[in-house]
């Protein structure tokens, strides 16, 4: 049985020994993920400085403008750390540096904002500043209980949406339409909002990216799907492509080799394998077929509070991986002008190998 | 008449000179406000660098993610400046470092990461870098008719939704209920999507913040209503204050002196007035009735692309107000455990005053 609240006090206490094992000065964090999942507050992402202290001597202090202790007081942060309010004609920066006090490099949370961190910089002198990354990549990349049942929640109703999606008849409806069909599916199924909702039709399945537009679909065209919603926090993080009513043209083929590619590089992950060999494991595949030029992004990303987060599944991360990760395997292969192909799941790794945390069907589905 | 798209060029023309004037090296700008007010290009949030270059010499370059490239070309950035790909095993920050090139202080916009700045950091080794606020900040705070429309059109979107929201019954509504009314309200009423609502009900009134939560809506109850939400990227923010059924005690003092603090400090705005001026005219007033200590924030901000920019309307703020400039007039009393009042209003600086944005009465409302 998964425990059913975040363990705020581990995350702490793990948080707090990577501070004094590394001899930092202190970790900043201001709102993001990272604050969420270390204290669960979640305040207004305005411009007022609210920024946890974790030292490595005396208690965290969350600052926090006068306006929201309140707020941040009622939160799970009011029973878990000191809270020091700063009013609206005080520096909150000069503040933040006296609560640092003492020496070492001071680490920062990678979604801080610049006008914060150039006035903390200003504010502490000639103190070396640093990335928080990596001791906080390393502990969040690691699911708890608590996490992987809301990512497998998130998961079941990403696979959910897909489904009723392409029960229903797609052509004629322009990409946007489809779009806002798969929005409406993911927050009536259960996600609490919509993170994106990527749909592109034909040629525009070549860009990653796309950003929905008024291209309808036709009989012929390949369609990649990829969205995500937030349930709870944890985000899902699901692509499939399909053809409508046809096969384009040689998609067939190349959807073969993508679906191959997916599966390898499920079949590579297991405890200590390193996190770049799983990109290595997916891109032989596309580049024996002779796609290797087209398969212009990493393998796949950490997936957590955010869509993007540690391990990042690419060349050069030599991080070996470790059970209770979370990230997407995505292989694509992208022709210009053409079509593009990309499948994706979430998997969390096992104690000996690893899980698909979705289940929605990668066999090439033809709608209508 | 307004113009109907946004002037990039000129922007981009002022942004320019302002650098050449203050012998900057070059100015970053990454995904934000500030780029889509620069060149209207809004790539997913994600963590790989999208930055723009802007140079004091030869064209402005975007340096974009590769598989974000077909994005970027297509979108209104693509015919504004010229467009830099970097590949997944690339450095994007060594990239940006040597468009940067020559010398000079490297300005960067508020809301960069600092997972990029302090890698941009590292990248130009002993390089100045500055907040890009001095320049960005008051070319984007004086709005041109394009800006204003939108402005306009989401204020009236909100006092529509206000008007909705009070003609119907709210007692035994909880405040989530209420922001939930609300949010659907703005949607429907025609904002693209939701910022913020809050609903404080009695006491937690008196938090300015304030979450909405399960405390149920009674008669006696003053609530304070402040939402927002966004049109053509453009916000709208209202606030309100009413009284469920009958007023709390010494909740009608309360009120009409907040009243007369906001329409004092909006009489007190035209061009050439600093902008801390107005702040002390709301400020006055309800020192003057005794309130003082309980008036716990500013006096309002600018808005447009974001809900919160400059000017602030601030103690220390010297900026003097011109023509074109939006913001909120919001003063606001906090009782701690009985009831909090704020009356706010969005306005645009006029050639000889003011004009209020919001149209939404602001005599004391008694609602069912």
């Amino acid at each position: 049985m998964s425990a059913v609240v975040p363990d705020h006090p581990s995350r702490l206490h793990r948080t707090a020994s990577a501070v004094v094992e590394r001899d930092l000065g202190a970790l900043l964090v201001t709102p993001s993920a990272d604050l969420r999942w270390l204290v669960g507050y979640r305040p207004p992402p305005l411009e007022r400085l609210t920024c946890l202290v974790l030292r490595p001597e005396g208690p965290s202090v969350l600052v926090v403008p006068a306006l929201e202790r309140p707020l941040a007081e009622a939160s799970s942060a009011g029973r878990l750390v000191e809270i020091a309010a700063w009013d609206e004609t005080d520096d909150p920066y000069a503040l933040v540096g006296r609560i640092v006090g003492g020496d070492g490099p001071v680490a920062c949370s990678d979604r801080m904002w610049a006008t914060h961190l150039l006035r903390l910089q200003a504010a502490m002198g000639d103190r070396a500043f640093v990335s928080a990354t990596p001791i906080l990549g390393p502990l969040r990349a690691v699911k708890d209980g608590q996490e992987l049942a809301l990512l497998e929640r998130a998961a079941r109703y990403a696979d959910e949406a897909f489904g009723r999606l392409v029960a229903t008849r797609l052509e004629t409806l322009n990409e946007r339409e489809v779009a806002g069909r798969v929005a409406e599916l993911l927050v009536q199924i259960g996600h609490d909002d919509v993170a994106f909702t990527i749909v592109g039709a034909g040629p525009n399945g070549a860009s990653p990216h796309h950003e929905p537009g008024d291209r309808e679909l036709h009989a012929g065209d390949a369609v990649v799907l990829d969205f995500g919603g937030r349930t709870g926090g944890y985000c899902s993080d699901l692509s499939r492509t399909v053809a409508v009513v046809e096969s384009p043209r040689g998609f067939e083929a190349v959807y073969e080799v993508v679906r191959e590619a997916q599966e390898a590089a499920f079949r590579a992950v297991r405890p200590g394998v390193p996190a770049e060999e799983v990109d290595r494991v997916a891109r032989t595949v596309i580049s024996d077929a002779g796609y290797g030029e087209l398969f212009i992004h990493r393998t796949g990303h950490g997936i957590g509070l955010e869509e993007h987060e540690a391990p990042y599944i690419v060349a050069g991360n030599e991080e070996p991986l470790r059970p209770g990760m979370c990230f997407s395997i995505e292989p694509g292969i992208y022709l210009p002008g053409a079509f593009g192909v990309r499948i994706e799941d979430v998997v969390a790794v096992t104690d000996d190998g690893a899980e698909r945390l979705n289940r929605a069907s990668r066999d090439l589905e033809i709608v209508r």
